[in-house]
This record gives C-alpha cells, structure tokens and sequence, in this order.
C-alpha cells in the first residue's frame, strides 16, 4: 500500500542515520522517527521485524514515496533529485565533485573504520584503532578544507559535505582526537552546530537518546 | 594552463582506480595512464611529486577539464554528468538510489577493511580479517542483488554498480571467499567480464601490471 508517510528507522548516535536527520531537516522534509537500538536485544537491527525492513539488518532506512531506501548516501543523492530546494550540491559539475569527494572521505575513508562491528572485531586497542583512523583521514580532510572551505565545507553554503562532517565529529571528540591539529574542521562544525537543521538532528536531540547518556 | 588531455593516474589493482577505468572505457573517454607504484619507493602514492596532484596521496586522481579529480564516486558521478551518454546510472530516482546503494554496499562497507594501509595495521590474520568483511558484505549484496539483478546488477543494462562489483571480485578471489555461496554475484560477474569496457580496464590488462603478477 502507497503512503505519503515519511518514516525514519534511525539510532540516535550511529552517524548514516544523522547524515539523514540533517538531509531531512534542511529540507523541511517532516517524518516519523522509529528507533532501532543496535544494543538492545542483541541488536534490533539484525531482528526478524527489521530484516523485513531492511535486509542488510543495518540503519538508516527510510521509507518514503512507497520505497525503502538505505545506505546515506543513495538516501541523501534521492532527497536532492526529490526536493531539490534548498540544494545541497553546488550547480556547476566542478563544485559537485569537490563536494562528494569530500563527503567520501569521511564516507568511505574515515566512518568504515569506527564501525561497532569493526571495533568489536579489534577487540584490545579499539579506542587507539579509531582515533588513529579519524586523525589520519582528518590530516587529509584540513587539507582539502582549506581549499574550498568558506564558513562551511564547501564555500558559504551548506552542502552534503557538511552532513557528514557534523557526525563525524561526535566521533572524534568520543575517542579525543585532539582538535587543535585541524583548525578548518574545527572552525566550519563551529559554524555548523548552530544552524536550526543541525541542531534538530543532533544525537542528543532524539527520541531514544537515554537520559544517562554522556 | 587549460588542457583537454585527460590524465589518470592509477595502480593497476587497486580497486578504486579500477572503477575509474571502467567509467572511462564504458564512456570512450581516451586518457593517458600514469602509474603510481604503490608498494615501490616506500609508496609513490607519498612522494611530493605526486602530493602537487592529490594531496591526499591516494589513487585515483583523475585530471579532467583543467581540474584534479579525487575519490572514485566523486569522479565517476562526475563523468556521469559530463558524458551522460552512454548512462551509468537509471533514468527513474528510485532506480538511481537502488545502483547508488548497491555501489556503497563495496564502496563503504567493504573495500575500505581490505585497504592497504588498513590490512598493514592488522597485521598477523590480515588474510583472514579481509576475507570475514568481504563474505559478510556479499551476503548483504546477494540479498540486494536478488532483487535488483538481472544480467547485470540493475536490470539487463550496465550500471555505475557493476563498477564497483567487478574490481571487488578480484580482492575475493585473492582472498579465497567460497563463491558458491554467492551465485546472484557470481553470475552477473561473469556476465561483465566479457565486455570490452571491462576488459580495457581490467588490472592484468594495465601497463603497470609487473609481468610476474599471477
């Protein structure tokens, strides 16, 4: 059955499913939030209701104009093609490049390696394993910064590149990456954590953030 | 100084600049190929020579209408938009959200636990960590495949998907994943390797293969 519903299978802190949050905020786009806690129960994503869902067994997913979409970055490329106002991509080909290259080194190039499943696997050193992944992908990411970055990633406009750098951030506080080595990332999230879609979509801004979290 | 040459620079079994290539082959965009020796010199991917076109010392870097291009979605998304004919991606949004999504299920969540630099930090098991990420995301892409595969990975027509597939079967096989329990994959891999685009672009088939490579 087609619905006009929007709905958001989502956690709180996992960073694909912020990317989201910020997507569909900055776009007005209004949806219903369904939390999959990836602790509980041995995990809701890999549970017989959410395979139905998503088979992958991973969050996002978002359901929207009768299809289930996954993966951020398809999610985030179709709201852009759906609701193309405000945009999140530069008009020219150029910029557009610049902006995905830069959301793919979080992307691919930074978030894979801090992935829960990932951890669990490193066992002993996990802490030191990501934190050495996020710096060494944020020497390169300052590097590009300084070239296109205005007061956001790309230029004075917010664009996809600034949906992935927000969470990524979380990251980098949680295993104390120490932010003076990057004053460009430092200095865009600055700019970015203010704005109403960012702040709507911040992990401590949702349904299923428990109240001891810190 | 503004020049039309294409330039890729490229190793020839890394998995990223394979992509690339195939983009390139399938758009019958010409280009000349500069080999970046990943292992030779402690790394040509490090030397300041190549640092002046990516500062971010990876491959590929492709330079393309005066500018330097980076991170093979980016640059793939980029030809897409300037050689759109003939398309890598489906004319229906869905349908573009379905190949980007099959795309990042390689792209973010598997090649990266095979990188180089990433394998090198495991150490000791390296083989088997590898082969653990590739068999858990294929069964993910086989559950997606079935869905969306017909001879290739989107329908019965070459998507920006199949890029990322082809290039990843060769890291499967090198580390000995047990194909039979993936035959969606299998089969629509054998139906792509015949095509010229794919064979232009395939690593035995690069001017920087060593002769001895098996």
């Amino acid at each position: 059955m087609m619905t006009n519903k929007v709905i958001l299978y989502s956690f709180f802190r996992s960073s694909a499913s912020w990317r989201v949050r910020i997507a569909l905020a900055f776009k007005e786009i209004k949806y219903e939030y369904r939390a999959v806690n990836l602790f509980q129960d041995g995990g809701q994503q890999n549970s017989e209701e959410y395979k139905r869902v998503n088979p992958m067994g991973q969050v996002p997913a978002l359901i929207i104009d009768g299809h289930t979409l996954t993966q951020s970055v398809s999610i985030i490329e179709y709201l852009e093609e759906r609701n193309p106002d405000p945009p999140l991509l530069p008009k020219d080909k150029y910029g557009r490049a610049q902006v995905r290259a830069l959301s793919e080194i979080i992307n691919s190039g930074i978030q894979p390696y801090q992935n829960l499943s990932v951890l669990d696997k490193v066992g002993k050193g996990k802490d030191e394993w990501a934190k050495s992944f996020i710096e060494k992908g944020y020497h390169g990411l300052e590097t590009f910064l300084k070239q296109t970055s205005g007061k956001y990633s790309y230029g004075n406009t917010v664009t996809m590149a600034d949906l992935f750098l927000v969470p990524q951030m979380f990251a980098a506080k949680r295993y104390k990456v120490n932010m003076e080595q990057f004053p460009t990332i430092s200095q865009v999230y600055d700019s970015l954590i203010v704005l109403p879609a960012f702040k709507a979509a911040d992990a401590v801004n949702q349904p299923d953030m428990p109240p001891n979290f810190q």
